[in-house]
């Protein structure tokens, strides 16, 4: 048994059995072992962002990683800034890159490059291979330390001779550590601030964003008067009928600033201070009061439904049942508007449906406007790097088969990664693609005019994305997505209901 | 005056007067000062990779870099796999990336990421701006650094209040440092080996592929009896019509060592030792045969002319007339092979070309087939990094106006950056991209074979790009290139005349 083959065996046996992959001639000994050792299902990216976006969705929504497979030190560049969210979201992902065999590395090969400096940077662990006789239990401690809670990119870099040399040994799956629980200490703290009744924020970060954990927080906040928020940011959150309807801190600093404004006590649920995404003149650099005192609850690594539930415990906070969102509201008519898209969208998501979110400047109100609707999850850019969405729902429709993926995708940061809509149809996944179509780098419009200058003719045509315009419906097609574009309401809820009805991804252009 | 405005004014002042840019917020002072500043050139790309394949593509055909403008560590990430590309042609690039603000950046906002970290591996020169006060001398030490011999990769942080603050300096351009000579003892040491007249190879690297450094080295050849011969991955080179047909090292391992057979002596004239692409079992690293002398005529920073040229006058070889390549072909009919292409090509190819090589397997013969086309410059991906070919055109289009750029581009490899046919819309440029639309990996295919595996379906999946077909006249349409497609020969070549006659850019997909 060769290092490859052994490698492609433990990762099953450790039930890592979902790899995405754009491969080159240094993986070919580990593509190889693909045909010889059943089970692993392999889902090719033409570019590697998409593999890592995709592996990042998967494992967001099966709970477990995915690997990847990338070529060399630049294939994983490519790969980083999907990497990068993904770190953000505390992902797990077993990250293979290949590289140069051991003894071909010192001379300096064209290809070769700093593969072990580029990870370390998204990578809570690397390691490089040394020989085909311990890559398999390499493999094995990859998987366990990316599914080390909170979870964390793994990255295994695998040169060629310790896939293809002799020797190759399984290596059984390893203990995933048990997650660590919040010390008694901080739970009889957080108790006491809520006792006092001052106006207290519960600040709930990714892990403490499911249903149940949702639940417990509301029947904290009933039985003291705390107030509920998520992050601004979060990798999955359980929204829609039925679930505790919260507010994420908003994105624009003034708005961030205003929502968190008056509260004297901030308790952290699995997350860390909340941060302004930038820094600008004269403006915070984080939307917490000066004067309000910042507690931790859970950190990130610790389990927030175990320190949550003792907290209610602690308090003796009975059951309450969760405020109803209303009606789920009905389709809107006319021209498309944020407001007019939202409502539709509320009223047309199907039961079940993941959204995968990176509709920018248009989607900002999309959040409150989408709580009445049918029980989904909610799947943010978590890193801030652009070209993270149609990546994320590439691979959340892997890791959650059966469920409608619904992308929101702002038109400029579509183009980054726009190779995935190959895979959708490729692997047939059920993504519906709404692309708001405004032509131009509306975020960065805001920016400018945040920044205090009145833009010429220079900077306009940075922020432009017309001259030529895109056309997306064109460019699924040639990717072998099905298209059309909506220029009303009624245009859009007619597509958007067939695509969900229809198995397979298809692309709605949404002119803005 | 803030720090962005004295940016702008001192790459101006340093003959930096191109930006290839894809900005975001922490970059909007830079971008609003782009109005207030004359002079820059600005061209956008929709991805990174666009922007820093076409930053290299630029300074290959102007001879002087120009700037990047890149969105934090993520947007960085995005470039690097063409940054690494450009570092292996050595391509000169002030690669500007702005970052968070420096009293931001340990708050660890979300899109927070190790710049620095990043830009080492592929930069000779790293510097993070600390001020608005000294970042226009920090500009100009890195134009200085990008055009120090043989030309390297200055990266220069721009946090964003450095760019923000006022007191911002413009700073005078600095001189380019002299580039060294080769030490007298190289000189005397190369003819002493070359009047022996072992079998011997003037191996030639960038800086040593011009016109007139390839003139000079077929009069010592001519003289000497040595042979001639390119390094197998270079910037730019001088061919066709009146200039020295040489051959490149082949890429695959065993006609490289095939083509270095025999040679007693190799002499490297601006290169470095040359390695095989990837190891393989069993086989050399090198193609220079292990009995062989390596001797070294200039090293990469010395000047390669002056090295010949005195080289030449050591030996007293006679100004030599170079041999004449044969009239030029007449285009070929019927179906499209490599032969048949290539062939075509040649006969069409319009003077002063500048051809922009990721043929990859398809292209393998076109180097010897286009000796007799009409004089051109030939720029090759050198690093290897997938993804370097359409950028690469789109930049050389800008740094050589009014010569048809012609880029032989393979469908594969296509598909990392195929958004620069939007750039190159935008900016009308005069390429017409050529795909080699085989629809599979064929390289990978290859190297599968060499592995020694019979591949499996599972592993033929991951080298198969039909299922679904990508259209590549429809995606160029739909980013506003005219595109169509050649089914033999004749189509081929009345629709690349046609797109030679005209203006801005032109695709022509060719199944093969």
């Amino acid at each position: 048994m060769n290092g490859a083959e052994s490698l492609v065996h433990t990762l099953l046996a450790s039930n890592v059995d979902t790899c995405f992959a754009n491969p080159g001639t240094s993986e070919m000994h580990f593509v190889a072992a693909l045909d010889r050792v059943p089970g692993m299902r392999c889902i090719l990216g033409l570019f590697e962002g998409v593999v890592t976006g995709a592996a990042d969705g998967y494992a967001r929504m099966a709970g477990r990683p995915a690997a990847t497979l990338l070529h060399c030190g630049p294939g994983l560049a490519n790969g980083l800034a999907n990497l990068h969210n993904a770190r953000r979201a505390a992902t797990p992902i077993v990250n293979v890159a290949g590289d140069q065999a051991t003894y071909h590395r010192p001379l300096d090969a064209p290809l070769t490059a700093d593969t072990e400096g580029w990870a370390r940077g998204v990578s809570g662990w690397v390691r490089t291979a040394t020989s085909a006789m311990t890559v398999g239990r390499d493999a094995a401690v990859a998987v366990q330390a990316a599914r080390t809670a909170p979870g964390q990119i793994a990255t295994l870099i695998l040169p060629a001779d310790t896939a293809w040399n002799d020797g190759g040994v399984v290596a059984e799956a390893l203990p995933v550590p048990q997650r660590p629980r919040a010390d008694p200490h901080q739970i009889r703290l957080v108790a006491d601030v809520l006792r006092r009744g001052e106006r207290t924020l519960l600040l709930l970060g990714d892990g403490a964003l499911t249903e149940a954990a949702l639940t417990l927080a509301h029947r904290i906040g009933a039985h003291t008067g705390a107030a509920i928020m998520a992050m601004g940011s979060n990798g999955r959150m359980a929204r829609g009928q039925g679930r505790l309807s919260i507010n994420r801190i908003p994105y624009p600093v003034d708005q961030a600033v205003k929502a968190l404004a008056g509260f004297r006590h901030v308790v952290l649920v699995s997350c860390r201070k909340p941060v302004i995404f930038f820094a600008y003149p004269n403006k915070p650099g984080s939307p917490v009061p000066d004067d309000a005192d910042v507690h931790i609850l859970a950190r990130p690594e610790q389990d927030p439904m175990d320190a949550l539930g003792r907290l209610a415990e602690e308090l003796g906070a009975p059951a309450a049942s969760i405020p109803d969102a209303g009606p789920r509201p009905g389709p809107a008519r006319g021209a498309l508007t944020p407001e007019s898209f939202a409502q539709t969208l509320a009223a047309l998501l199907p039961e079940d449906a993941v959204v995968a979110d990176e509709a920018v400047t248009f989607g900002r109100g999309f959040f409150p406007a989408t709580f009445a609707a049918a029980p989904h999850d909610w799947l943010q850019v978590t890193g801030g790097a652009i070209g993270g969405g149609m990546p994320l729902a590439t691979g959340a429709a892997v890791g959650a088969p059966g469920r409608r993926v619904v992308n929101l995708q702002a038109d400029g940061s579509a183009m980054y990664t726009i190779q995935a809509l190959w895979t959708q149809a490729r692997e047939k996944l059920d993504v519906t693609t709404i692309i708001f179509s405004n032509r131009k780098y509306q975020i960065l419009i805001g920016e400018l005019a945040n920044v205090g200058a009145n833009p010429g003719r220079t900077a306009m045509d940075m922020l432009d994305l017309g001259s030529p315009d895109l056309d997306f419906t064109g460019l699924a097609r040639s990717m072998g997505v099905e298209a059309a574009r909506a220029e009303n309401c009624e245009q859009f809820a007619d597509l958007f209901a067939q695509s969900t009805r229809a198995k397979g991804p298809f692309l709605i252009e949404l002119p803005t």
